[in-house]
């Protein structure tokens, strides 16, 4: 018989019931957003298409994630990263389609360097000749690529890492070499345990003409460090996995570290600097040529972040329409428990963020633009662009990865309970997504090539008239900037009107270019040290980058204003969205605007109100602007942020039909050593000693296990 | 012949010859400070001694935690538990030595819950008679409890819980019985594998004279739950672990549903309330009686905060003395390059949690002694005291585990890319702590009752005259507050000095003032609804609390000033660090500050250089001011934050020789589903499908583990 207490409905009206009636009570037209969203590059076919592939197949079933200790992670995630590649090739996948797959499966994948920065390198640094031999065994998958730039004690100072490449002119190849522990390679992706190739960025050292060593910076090699069949290291070369991270469980990042190991001149890629006949050093006509692969990197963060974001969001809002707790405490005793997603508490911690989500994809959407004209000018020699693509593009990644990280943990946290718990469907993806605050830059370290470029462009209209060839907008208003404070008398500063678009935008470029100005002054004026400036550095940075978000989203709805893509009402919701964004980003920075008399304080108190307004006005379409992201049950996870809603019911379900350790009954008297009930003491202690044993690189060290 | 690179020694000097410098240059007597910090209950000596046992015990070794699968943490918790009290036995530990040995072994007992909340509810709330009974089992360990109060639904709302407790008036016993799928009992620590008596929290439901059911609230019940042999659940009850959590994995959290299932009458716990010989119910003297336990758990997160975060600041301050990454952009290109600390952008997110770890300590001090003295009146049967105490334990509760949830993970990200890393010691930590922002009452949701409480205080400042009785420091300031405003002419409110502890203490308490006024004057005067107002109420309580940490701090160290108990240098470099915590904490919530007057928009620039100069004071001390909470390295866990500061050797070791993953070596071709080389394609399947099967309670389904 069924035991009678497992079949119980929850009490309350059922999840589907509860946002079905949220979903009826917005007019916007879920379809057509949702259209407007994902539907430009074929993104909303592409999902389903590749989603009936992933949720039938048992292999890609999430259900266990949590159980499992980082080896068999691994173990699974490897198993799951090569049928990829096998469905890939049977259905003949595009790469955006390989690329959705390992979007929803939502585990990096131990191969995913090779076809990043591994083939990138490859592309924007080798000859054609490199390009041509190894481009291709990159397209048929026969080699597992890495990037081995960071190391042990170097990251953010790529200048500084100690690995080195010698030119050996009478043999006309290189020496790699590690001279310390701190220039193993370290946190390599991909290198731990599989790649059988490496991008090796190591200090070229070339002998002058009087034999002594000149170093010449990092550049990058292509190495062959494994045998293909054995799978070993090759002789010179020692290799590992790092350990178990805060996140990605799936990905063997690697050391290595090179003794005297000889690789050929065809190693170095060549395409920019190279070792000429002679054996003399060819430099780079531009240096930052150099550095192009990680300003790939950023830009594609930067527009990852929204589906992130709208993931965790969607999570959060459902749940916290269906999650009743309280009366309103000027309500009558009999009213209804409220909605929690009712509480401004709770509003003000999810509603800023849900209108983050759309700042963040008309960013990425202009991000993308930029980047690939910038490209297209490089490729045909011009790098003039690089500059400042490089500078939005580390203050974006800096933002808007913090903007996301912070954002999950705290829609983990509205969630209550059970956002610590099994179901929140948030414990994999916080884990991982803190990657991002680091890698590639680290957030608060990068933001100082963001000021510098703006510090720059002020001297330059500080101290030139306007050049005849395009300006871009940022230098239209430093410009502008300097002839209004020339103007001493009539320029009013103060922001009037906390509804009109236009002017909330100017609002922040005022703040970007004040600060600007003041960073300017103390630098170039008084000189002072760049150390002493970085707390401000960083401030001029993120209130850049925050004016970019708000310009771009402005911008991208004035643009669908003018083609008419968007029902009237959905545009109405979206312009509150947007106010909502400047408002709560103005807010979060406030000082800085009263800083500068763009605010005074007695606004303050209607700011706030206007912030709460403005969610009110938000809060019954929360439902849809969620939906409209179609973030796939699959893809959610957990048990509270589903289509559906039924989020006690799949609580249950989880806890109590797919908990391993409910098929477990333990010994809990502390007298005996016993942990499993009747397995005596014996088989206890030997598989507790198992867990702490301690293993080595590629063998046991014949060390017994503890002895307890 | 041993692999060259793996003995490579790291580049620059030695970490404790560069930590060892550190120590050097700052003239604090970290010996005396220790003792001032640490020495007033035996806690030094008590560490030293519990220490050395756990440290020499092979199973307490932790190098291998972060391998584990939840499951086997579970077990491997179990055992660990088990010994502990094993130990205790064998050693004669008292009450503080086993708290101190769970302390340092940094893992939830499973037997926790049994020692808190499971006997204080007893001793609380049960007659002398049922404390007789039960005190003495719980002393001997001869059952395991656990405290059933929050459900699938209800948590924060304790009114809400649906869980029911009738009484059977012809049989003189209750029936508890769960009537919906949401009214499991959920979360509750211990229950899930291992409690065998739980105290259930239920609506008490007792029929009148006309047999109609009244419900009476909340009632605590004390019920054995397993068969003490078996350990099963007992006939009509489901209990299971909820499963894999953020943290906590050595804790089975459980779920629990009762159907139809009879206690006798003396499961009541009877002492405030009960049912009287003629079946009728007799009500407490006072309600806040029974939600005493409650307050006593969150006096002690308040004074436990202090070490976790102390803990974290310790690791960050070493790693950053012992990192160097770039050279300052002014020195020339022969410097060595600078220490991570030196940096203001890694100073401003490190010192000022310092800081704010002496700030916490203060009050953690005078928090204990105003619950003990609270306690003894309640004792004494006056429980007026209660709700001051309860509003400044949720208030501080709320903001103290923010901050060090929040510093945590600040600590972790300031470590870079390590502090993603298997070394950062952060990891379990921090998926740990972050339950504190949630369990004993949501952060955000608790400070509506220290809200509420000075909204009253406030009112009744304002409507009525001091009464003779003994104020609170609050209540002076309020009255003082009122009396300055009425008079309209000289009272000057705005702040002059950021040196003067006495004019930042002034500048706190009126902010406080101010926004308690607002609120008083919205709610009383304005009927404006409580729900419209909370975010207004989360910023009241949050300012008092933070009033309380600069009272407290400065408090602290005025005591010590005058019993001469700190040594002069010591005592100057704390109050240096006073004032970063007081204007740091100011420039976090300024804009309170200038709405109100305190401050003026002009102030702000010398505001945040006053706090960069402060850091530069603090500074030289930073390694001393951590070494004086002797953290011990056991503690610390990881790689980065050791004494010695040996980080890359540590590292390098860890990843190297302790990382079973570097034990396997794998097939990488994608063609092939072989996962392990050599293992062979099903053998590879067994595998991996085992690590897909869904294990169903108690017994496995019967059904087919996934065809892969």
């Amino acid at each position: 018989m069924a035991n009678p207490s497992t079949t119980l409905p929850p009490a309350g009206p059922k999840g589907l019931s509860i946002l079905d009636s949220e979903r009826m009570q917005s007019g916007i037209d879920t379809d057509n957003l949702a259209h407007h969203l994902l539907g430009c590059d074929g993104f909303r076919d592409r999902q389903k298409r590749i989603l009936t592939v992933l949720e039938q197949h048992p292999l890609f079933c999430k259900r266990t994630t949590l159980h499992l200790s980082r080896v068999e992670r691994f173990h699974l995630g490897l198993a799951r990263a090569k049928e990829l590649r096998r469905l890939s090739r049977r259905f003949g996948w595009s790469n955006e389609d390989d690329r959705m797959a390992e979007y929803l499966l939502d585990e990096v994948s131990p191969f995913a360097l090779t076809h990043s920065l591994f083939s990138t390198s490859i592309l924007e640094q080798g000859t054609d000749e490199q390009r041509s031999y190894w481009l291709p065994k990159v397209d048929r998958w026969e080699i597992v690529g890495c990037y081995a730039q960071t190391e042990l004690a170097h990251g953010s100072n790529v200048q500084g890492i100690e690995c080195q490449a010698e030119w050996n002119p009478a043999t006309r190849d290189f020496t790699i070499h590690s001279p310390k522990l701190t220039s193993a390679k370290w946190w390599n992706g991909g290198l731990g345990r599989l790649a059988d190739h490496a991008i090796v960025v190591a200090q070229l050292l070339v002998p002058d003409t009087r034999n002594v060593l000149q170093r010449h910076g990092p550049h990058l090699f292509i190495v062959q460090i494994r045998d293909m069949n054995t799978r070993q290291p090759l002789p010179g070369i020692t290799i590992g996995d790092i350990g178990p991270k805060y996140g990605y469980a799936t990905m063997d990042n690697g050391y290595m570290l090179f003794h005297h190991f000889r690789v050929p001149f065809s190693a170095m890629l060549a395409r920019h600097s190279s070792i000429d006949a002679e054996g003399r050093y060819r430099k780079p006509a531009n240096r930052s040529l150099l550095y192009g692969t990680m300003t790939s990197a950023r830009a594609q963060i930067v527009s990852h972040a929204r589906l992130v974001l709208a993931r965790a969001v969607t999570i959060a809002i459902r749940y916290t329409l269906v999650r009743r707790q309280f009366r309103d405490r000027d309500a009558g005793s009999e009213s209804p428990e409220e909605q929690v997603l009712n509480y401004p508490t709770v509003q003000i911690r999810i509603l800023p963020l849900l209108a983050a989500v759309y700042a963040l994809h008309y960013t990425g959407e202009a991000m993308s633009m930029l980047y690939e004209s910038s490209r297209k000018r490089v490729e045909e020699g011009d790098g003039t662009a690089l500059a400042g693509l490089h500078a939005s593009s580390s203050g974006l990644k800096a933002l808007c990865t913090t903007i996301v990280a912070d954002g999950i943990e705290t829609c983990r946290r509205v969630l209550g309970g059970h956002g610590y718990g099994p179901g929140s469907g948030l414990t994999v993806l916080n884990a991982d997504y803190l990657a991002k605050a680091t890698v590639e830059g680290d957030n608060w370290m990068i933001t100082q090539q963001t000021a510098s470029y703006l510090i720059k462009k002020m001297q330059k209209c500080v101290e030139s008239d306007a050049a005849a060839t395009s300006m871009d907008t940022t230098e239209k208003f430093f410009r502008a900037f300097i002839a209004e404070r020339a103007d001493a008398s009539g320029f009013c500063r103060q922001i009037e009107s906390f509804t009109d678009p236009v002017e909330l935008l100017r609002a922040f470029r005022y703040r970007t270019a004040s600060l600007a100005y003041h960073a300017y002054v103390l630098r170039v004026a008084k000189g002072a040290p760049w150390t002493e400036m970085m707390i401000l550095l960083r401030t001029l940075s993120n209130a850049h980058c925050q004016t970019l978000l708000v310009e771009h989203f402005a911008a991208g709805l004035n643009q669908r204003k003018a083609n008419n893509s968007l029902y009237g009402h959905t545009l109405a919701v979206l312009e509150t969205l947007f106010r909502l964004f400047a408002l709560h980003t103005l807010e979060v920075s406030v000082s800085e605007f009263l800083e500068f008399g763009i605010l005074v304080p007695s606004q303050l108190d209607r700011l706030r109100e206007d912030i709460r307004l403005l969610m009110q006005e938000v809060r019954p379409h929360a439902a849809k602007l969620v939906d409209a992201w179609e973030i796939p049950d699959y893809l959610i996870a957990g048990s509270l942020g589903k289509y559906a809603g039924n989020v006690y019911e799949e609580l249950f379900q989880a806890a109590h039909y797919e908990n391993p350790l409910n098929g477990q009954n333990f010994n809990a008297k502390w007298e005996s050593r016993e942990i499993l009930l009747g397995e005596g003491e014996e088989a206890a202690d030997e598989r507790i000693s198992a867990m702490l044993a301690v293993k080595t690189s590629g063998r046991d060290t014949g060390a017994p296990s503890p002895k307890l």
